[in-house]
């Protein structure tokens, strides 16, 4: 068993609306930052934990994104990186 | 001008009180991961933006997180990527 850290990036489904993204677009271009096209904005998360290997990591990780972290009906998951610790 | 995509990871400082991974952490073990060790949740912020190079697209970024996507009493930040569209 080694220590794993895994970073997963949730980000909202394409083509879904994306309030949150639009009003800190909004708020940017407002702030002074007019060469703003569009803003997205998702939830990374790291998740450490103990596994045979990083390939059993990943493999946890994506079920934990599956049962718990993300929300299929509107969100994508990747993950983003497998480190050992 | 050209189009950039600059990804950001703005995450809660270290040593500060993460109830969010705490809450995550404790979730996942009751729900059959007892591997899992601790948690760390962010944001996942991806900004497409004009800019004359990536240079330029990183050092505006930087300061949008400075201005108003991170708070810089409870959060860090880092750019994960710029790339061209």
């Amino acid at each position: 068993m080694s220590r794993f850290r895994v970073a997963v990036h949730i980000v909202p489904r394409r083509g879904l609306l994306d309030p949150q993204g639009k009003a800190v677009t909004d708020a940017l271009r407002t702030l002074g930052f007019p060469a703003v096209r569009d803003v997205h904005v998702g939830r990374h998360v790291v998740v450490e934990m103990d596994a045979a290997d990083s390939t059993a990591a990943e493999r946890s990780t994506r079920d934990m994104c599956q049962k718990l972290l993300a929300n299929p009906i509107i969100e994508d998951f990747e993950i983003a990186s497998v480190s050992t610790l």
